[in-house]
């Protein structure tokens, strides 16, 4: 039974890893929004690979909207194999990575303290390399992560960068919202029991797309790899509107899509998007806490718990979590030590 | 036969493409370098989608190695779905687009306008409203396109973002480099007949994965982009770092991996990573200037002409195209128009 696997531990110890993080990092958190605003920072350079980097994609899109900062992923080959780092400026230079020791990673920091900018780590391992570069740590007290596949950290990740934005905007209703995040996620981890009955569906799926815009563009992408580590599926993901300009083309009757479509702004656009989906018969699963859209889907995934869409990749991704896991399961794949794959991923 | 379709013919325009940029629009180049000179302009926004959105990573690359300017892309639905616009700073935004038309592009430059930073398009339409919106119009002249896929387009859109590299930096050897271009692109079109060999291989290929780095991660996304457009192959791709964090587990006995791989500092890395997907038993087609490394591939696409890396993705592309093209003529699909698709897509 997949219960008995250090990776569904890890998912359902989620609730409680973000309610440490709310509880215990408030205060790094308020110093480096401090030291943002008062080094009058309007640019973010993020460097980080894997889900991690999906972490980076959500804050591309939460602190460009919530804070009018205009977040840029970091290139590492320039600075690890042609030795050309371009000048930050006066950028804000953030590393995300769970281990804290990818050297690429590592090296883009480096090279920031070397231009004398101001430097931030997201790591689950306080005295790493990584964090050894930073001038602000952010600890994501996850506990160990023994699972290759991260999920804990990726959603620890996404709270933390929540928690940046909102302590940059000082939105006390925001502050709310948040603190029921950790109730939100123990609802949707309840949706094991859908989840489990959908998955032998996908038993022989050998390639899907998985769509999302906006805040949950990040989810796609985690969905994706998710599906890629446990179940070896291969998985494209996609913007709605990138979709449109050239991939849409692949797809053919009953070709199967994941699309996250969650309550908000980036709503309508997603019903649109599964209207042209469902016009080329492929055959769409909808995660979503909307009565209407979810009717829409071949393959309903109902998230149990509406959260503002601000907040919604940390708990759309659940859903994905889980179907990965149980189809590593139905597969008879190792769920906590996928092939080929180790832990800690170096890079250079 | 493909040569009579639109697509072969845009194909080897190319050289005459580039040609006429390279004389023509050395003047527009240098007026938008000194406006970024005399604005001290260290950071660089870019909207684009689909094969323009692949010129726009070679930027990033390139722009970072050769100019230390930071290069992001932009994240449209900021502007358009939650109109929420990060501040632009000191930043110069640039819209690259065939047509000049997807008005998620033009909004992004819209709002740029409105912040009253400097703008830039880089179109082959120059009355177009992405045109409109910009200070600076750098025109691709490649003629009218009127095959689906972009060819062309997607070549004098690199030459652009190279010219004004070079502008930029003022080195005269490297504008040597550059004039050499054309010739290049001519001697690298010779390859069609080792592309017409080789591609029946593919007629049953369902799915692959193509990998490149630095500069030409941007050729990795547009080779993947002509394979689905065009053959209707389910195709990731990936820089070669990234893939060692998680999509690596998919790599099967025979599992089809495009790799590019020309001269340069990226070449060791490469060739490590062929190293990997070998040890994998993946069936790995090498697109490479160098003879060691084309022996190490199952399938060699040897690159007849040698060209500084910095150049490399003009040239690398060609055989992709050329495989896409003949790929798609084998499976009995119509190259100029693939289904579903429009040359004008416009998102939102």
């Amino acid at each position: 039974m997949p219960t008995h696997t250090q990776l569904h531990q890890e998912i359902f110890q989620q609730p409680q890893v973000i309610q440490n993080l709310l509880d215990n990092e408030r205060q790094p958190i308020q110093r480096l929004a401090a030291a943002i605003q008062e080094g009058k920072i309007e640019h973010v350079i993020i460097a980080a690979r894997g889900s991690s980097d999906n972490a980076a994609r959500y804050a591309q899109y939460l602190m460009g909207s919530m804070n009018g900062i205009v977040v840029t992923l970091a290139t590492p080959s320039l600075f690890t194999i042609y030795r050309q780092p371009p000048r930050f400026g006066n950028a804000l230079v953030i590393g995300i990575s769970q281990s804290g020791k990818s050297p690429d990673i590592v090296a883009v920091l480096e090279e920031a303290r070397r231009q004398g900018v101001v430097t931030a780590a997201i790591t689950n391992v306080p005295d790493s390399e990584l964090a050894q570069q930073a001038d602000h740590i952010i600890s994501l007290s996850a506990g160990d992560e023994r699972s290759v596949a991260a999920t804990k950290t990726y959603t620890a990740e996404l709270t933390a960068i929540a928690m940046l934005a909102n302590a940059l905007n000082g939105d006390p209703s925001r502050q709310k919202e948040l603190q029921q995040i950790p109730r939100a996620v123990a609802r949707t981890l309840e949706m094991e029991t859908i989840v489990e009955q959908v998955a032998p569906r996908y038993r022989y799926m050998r390639e899907c797309v998985v769509i999302g815009r906006g805040y949950n563009y990040a989810t796609a992408f985690e969905i994706a790899i998710k599906l890629k580590e446990l179940t070896y599926t291969i998985v494209e993901s996609y913007s709605s509107a990138d979709f449109l300009h050239g991939p849409l083309a692949i797809i053919e009757h009953g070709f199967p899509a994941i699309t996250i479509a969650p309550s908000g702004m980036v709503l309508p656009e997603m019903r649109a998007f599964i209207g042209t989906l469902k016009e080329l018969k492929a055959e769409v699963a909808v995660i979503s806490d909307d009565e209407e859209t979810l009717r829409l889907g071949e393959v309903a995934l109902p998230l149990p718990h509406s959260v503002p869409e601000w907040l919604s990749p940390i708990t759309t991704i659940i859903p994905g979590q889980l179907l990965a896991m149980h189809l590593a399961f139905i597969r008879h794949y190792d769920p906590d030590q996928p092939r080929r794959l180790s832990k800690v991923t170096e890079t250079y």
